[in-house]
C-alpha cells in the first residue's frame, strides 16, 4: 500500500559527512514500511541534470533548484524522496522548502577534521594542498540549517541511531508509522483485513 | 487507487502540431480513470532543468534526455508521465524508449502548413522571415517516427477522435481501463466492493 502523500527528507552537510550513507539506510526502512522511496544522490543528479554547470555559488543554487524540482514532482504523486546534496547554500535549501509540502531538513553534521579524514573520495586530500577550487569547507563555504527539523553528529553517534533520529522525526510528522502499526495505517488495509477475519468471502 | 506501474506517453512533433493539447485533453481522461498523471511540457521543462541550453542537436538531445530521465523516474513510483515535447531527432527519442519500462510514443502529424497557419506563439511567421535559426521545420531539421505506437492527423481529425485513439493505444497494452472496468481492475477495490455489500461492519 502506497502514502497518498510524498515527502522530501533532504540531507545537507560536508562531503563525507554521511549524507548518501544515511540515506540509504533510511531508504531501507521506509520501503520495509511499504512506500515509494527515491534516493536523489546529489552526484547522480549532476550527471543526468546538471552536465555543464560548475561549483561557483550560482551553478551550486541551479544544482539545487532542479533536485528541489524534480523531488517536488516525485514527492507530489506519493514519493518519499531522500535527497542527498551538499547543498550548501541556506537560501536554496529554503526555496525547495517554499516550493514542497512536506519538507523534512536533515543537517548531517561533523567537524571538517573528520571529514577530512574519512576523505572517502580522497577529495579533501586534493583540496587542501590547494587543487580544488571551491571545495565546499575548504576553499567554498557551507552554511548551516538555521533550524532544521534534524540534526544528526555522525561523529559521536552511531549509524542506527541517526537513522532512528531521521525516521523518529518523520514519526512525529506522520509522515511514517512504527512498522508494526503499518497495517493499521490504511482504510483499505484495515477492510481487507476485517474482511479476512470473516473468511474468504471471494 | 492506483496503478502499480506507470509509463511514459510520448508526444512528438512541429510546434503547433497539437502535442500540448492532446496531453491536457489525454490527462484529464486517464485522472478520471484513477491514475496519477504527470505532463512534462516542453517548455516548462527547459525552463526548469535545462536553463542556458540552446537548439543545437547536441542541446536539443540534452534537453530530451533530461526529460526522459525525469519520466523514468515518475513512471518508476507508478506515475502516467505525458511529456509533450518537439524532441525533433528519432535517436534521442529512442535512447529513452530504451530506458523506459513502457514507452508509447505518439506522433502528432499535421502538415508543416497547417502548422504555419495556426502559429500560436507568432513563431512561425519570425522563422519563415528568417529571424529564428534552428526552427524545427523551417530551418532545422525533424525526423518523424519510424514506428511510434500511435499517429494523429489533427489536421483532418478531431481532437476527440485524437484523444479516443491514444486512449485505445494505452488500453490495448494494458495502461488503462475502461472508465466503466475501473472498478474491477484492483484487487482492494473489490474487497471494499464486496464489503460494502455486506453492510458496514466498522
Amino acid at each position: 500500500m502506497t502514502r497518498d502523500s510524498g515527502f522530501v527528507l533532504w540531507f545537507t552537510g560536508l562531503s563525507g559527512a554521511g549524507k548518501s550513507t544515511l540515506a540509504r539506510r533510511v531508504e531501507q526502512e521506509l520501503a520495509e514500511r511499504g512506500l515509494r522511496v527515491e534516493v536523489l544522490d546529489g552526484d547522480e543528479v549532476r550527471l543526468n541534470l546538471c552536465e555543464g554547470l560548475g561549483f561557483s555559488r550560482a551553478d551550486r543554487d541551479t544544482n539545487v533548484a532542479r533536485i528541489g524540482w524534480v523531488a517536488g514532482k516525485l514527492a507530489h504523486h506519493g514519493v518519499a524522496v531522500l535527497v542527498a546534496a551538499i547543498s550548501p547554500y541556506a537560501e536554496a535549501r529554503e526555496k525547495v522548502r517554499a516550493s514542497v509540502d512536506d519538507f523534512v531538513e536533515v543537517f548531517v553534521d561533523a567537524p571538517l577534521a573528520t571529514c577530512a579524514e574519512r576523505d572517502p573520495k580522497g577529495l579533501y586530500a586534493r583540496a587542501m594542498a590547494g587543487h580544488i577550487p571551491n571545495f565546499t569547507g575548504v576553499s567554498d563555504p557551507y552554511e548551516p540549517p538555521a533550524a532544521p527539523e534534524v540534526t544528526v553528529h555522525t561523529h559521536i553517534e552511531t549509524v542506527d541511531a541517526s537513522v532512528q533520529r531521521v525516521l523518529d522525526a518523520l514519526t512525529l510528522r506522520g509522515l511514517t508509522s512504527d512498522p508494526d502499526e503499518v497495517y493499521s495505517s490504511s482504510e483499505e488495509e484495515a477492510v481487507a483485513a476485517r474482511l479476512g477475519a470473516l473468511g474468504d468471502l471471494g
